[in-house]
């Protein structure tokens, strides 16, 4: 029953691209992440990604157009919508998806990353 | 596909515990409410739910003790666990449940409050 503080929790790590979980939702995963440069263009077949971004800038690049988000600006990517988000400074985001998901979705490759928990108990990952 | 501004969003009104749906997640409304005062203690027996501090400070009183969030500060209300949001000064909070969740759970009440769709379509309410 303890707060979750977003700047506590950035400061347990500093790699990129490599989500943490903070919270859960039901079946969703509240989920941190410092991102850097370029990730891979991926889709979710299955479900709407949100985005929310903490600090930096992050654009979320779709094969329509461009979504550029800052500090307390969020975004949520539709199921299906082929996305590649890219940030030219560290930018934190908050990303909130259905527990399970997969961070490159279909796309897969090296990026792909096992989510960590940072929640207190550990057990509900 | 435009970005939604936690900030842009909140000038948009100016009343107290009426959530602002500014987005969907999949089955999940994304709110934004202003508090201030005291709510009502209530339920939600089906689901938990999320706040997040955007500014001010909010206390969730819990029968088993107080969580006290300031910005930046998360905090997932287990379901089932009776919670009653208490503010001494305005604050801004950002909510997610599934779509169709009442603000006032099973307690009911005058501060029971239809959701308002602040989304650009006013079509996925």
């Amino acid at each position: 029953m303890e707060p979750v503080s977003l700047s506590a929790m950035l400061a347990c790590f500093t790699e990129h691209w490599q989500p943490k979980k903070i919270a859960g939702l039901n079946d969703y995963d509240i989920k941190i992440v410092k991102v850097l440069g370029e990730f891979t263009w991926h889709t979710h077949p299955e479900t709407d990604e949100f985005f929310l971004v903490i600090s930096g800038e992050l654009t979320i690049q779709l094969r329509t157009g461009n979504v550029l988000l800052g500090p307390g600006e969020l975004f949520v990517v539709p199921r299906g919508t082929e996305h590649c988000p890219q940030a030219s400074a560290e930018t934190a985001v908050m990303l909130i998806e259905p527990r399970g998901v997969v961070n490159t979705g279909d796309a897969g490759g090296h990026l792909t990353a096992e989510l960590e928990d940072l929640t207190g108990s550990g057990l509900d990952r």
